[in-house]
């Protein structure tokens, strides 16, 4: 069986497993609320790319020192699945939320959960019991091991800060547009990066990595901030992808419907746009710019082509890759560099 | 100094810890963002009656058997008080998104945070960093005690267990209205008692003094499950009186404008209430409940004095006060009981 396979396969014996122990004496819940809490699992968490999830069991598999997963244990790999689901979780939960938060219409080709019949803004909970979740299934596989008794901490732990990190990416995402009012100013790289390295990178990069490591007994804290130095840097490149194809690309191929330019975000396009810009197009830009019309969006886009953003983001690309390519050639053979190598080549070129 | 001004004055203290936090090398936010935290922080959680955090205070310094808060050392007092103010951060997160979800326009007497000038439904993020201090706070003040290893995973673990609780109290609450179909029979005793175990019992009554006995040093379970017990049925009253107030307290002292009614909500009133009612009255109840309209709220408010909910509501007061004075005689002397007075006495005819 595939590892893929036996990853999805895994994500139905942990919604059992929670379901199970909502039914079970301690909480003894209705039949209704044990139905919302696995519709809410179902339709939030496993629809995703899973890079994330995959990406730890890629780091553990590295770490360990096996040529592949199939090599490893039964039970090794279904701690690695385990943990795998918790950050696909956790993104579940921030996806919720930010969707609220957003107003987004569809997210991974479907409906936005807050807008399904009945749902509302009662979504807001349902993330936060998506969160909760996360620390249920740690505690359920991981608490009191044995061979590892600091494991348990150590996860939540890495859970928990990285968790920080995103909300308050988050906050800069929101706080950085001075209320509502266009201020071209603000859109910087420093921004840029700030924003990027908080929301995106701890969460989407150094989240799996570190905790493949930590499940494989790693605990120099050297090779956690190697490591977080490159998968930040990966993440600006992916967080870079996305601003990208939120504007130019296709929304039957990405799943949603790119919303920056009315919101008023602080993205790749926008900041690369104004380097490049006469004090008469950004006159146009900050015109047009954070207006909920589809006429003022489009002459955004067109300024962006006629600065040729979509020339020079290929051209980013490949020197991103290059780049990241080479700090991973640099850490090797020291460092286990698996994982990296995986999540680099899941995001090279992508369309989605 | 009283031990409230105390406590009042650590929260200054500990909102200044977390600003140098951010503002430090390892986050280094930039200051309109610090600012927002700062904000969100003292609009929302320093406002209300302070009991759940005082009572931690209380339980510490009676499991420590201390005639007085004052008799405690200063580092004592403050450990309390920090843990304290983690208390008061949960119920600010709770509420910060309860009142998104609920809509809801005030809140202790002021406007809700999520209505303020440009904070919209951003606030969802808001309150998820309401409740990333929490773990902030345990870890800085907590983390590595040489006298006691595992106090901070097990405040970690507390804390993590009462949110678990609570937000499945709120799905029950959504989720026990049928999809926003008024369906009486669901409004029954072992319906509203699961809600309010869940939703209130745990983090405003159960939290605080487990959290108290912890860091006095108590790890018995025996002990932590007859506080549980007597605080559940605590914690039942108090959201009687909750439900008794939302509907006939007065808002000039409530500090909220109560929504029950209009929002199909299972209460304490509606639960009362059809136990008295005869058909004809149940009828009139099923056609005027769950609308926002004043005239229905109005029609529903008189059909529970027409069964006399207002003349209830105190002896029932009486006789669960009585109930609580002798379930707290039974557990003393064996048990340092001053919390569970404290939390008494604080509820016992209140009328906000």
């Amino acid at each position: 069986m595939s590892v893929r396979q036996e990853f999805l396969d895994t994500f139905g014996e942990i919604v059992d497993v929670l379901e199970a122990e909502m039914g079970a004496q301690g909480l003894a819940l209705p039949p209704e609320a044990i139905a919302r809490v696995r519709r809410c699992a179902e339709y939030n968490v496993p629809h995703g790319k899973l890079n994330r999830g995959l990406a730890v069991v890629e780091c553990y598999r590295a770490f360990r020192g096996a040529h592949s997963v199939q090599a490893l244990g039964a039970r090794e790999r279904q701690d690695a699945y385990w943990l795998g689901w918790c950050v696909e979780w956790l993104q579940a939960f921030f996806l919720v939320a930010d969707d609220i938060m957003d107003g987004s219409k569809t997210r991974r080709g479907r409906t936005c959960y807050y807008l399904l019949d009945k749902i509302g803004l009662d979504a807001v909970n349902d993330a936060l019991l998506l969160e909760a979740h996360i620390y249920r299934l740690l505690r359920q596989r991981f608490r009191g091991r044995a061979d590892d008794a600091e494991l348990h901490a150590d996860l939540v732990d890495i859970f928990q800060e990285v968790t920080f990190h995103t909300e308050l990416g988050q906050m800069l995402d929101l706080t950085c547009q001075a209320g509502g009012q266009v201020d071209l100013s603000r859109f910087t790289e420093e921004t840029l990066h700030r924003i990027y390295r908080f929301k995106t990178c701890m969460y989407s990069f150094y989240l799996p990595v570190a905790l493949g490591m930590r499940l494989a007994g790693e605990r120099d804290p050297q090779r956690y901030r190697q490591a977080e130095a490159i998968l930040v840097e990966m993440g600006k490149f992916f967080q870079a992808q996305d601003d990208y194809l939120d504007c130019f690309g296709d929304p039957a191929v990405t799943g949603k419907i790119g919303t920056d330019i009315e919101e008023n975000k602080c993205t790749w396009p926008v900041v690369e746009a104004l380097k490049r810009m006469s004090d008469e197009q950004r006159a146009v830009l900050a015109a047009n710019y954070a207006r909920r019309d589809a006429d003022c969006v489009e002459r955004v886009k067109q300024l962006y082509r006629e600065v040729g953003i979509p020339e020079a983001f290929p051209a980013y690309e490949t020197q991103s890759y290059q780049a990241l390519q080479q700090q991973i050639e640099q850490l090797r053979p020291e460092m286990p560099v698996g994982a990296l190598e995986f999540l680099l080549n899941k995001i090279y070129k992508r369309s989605k």
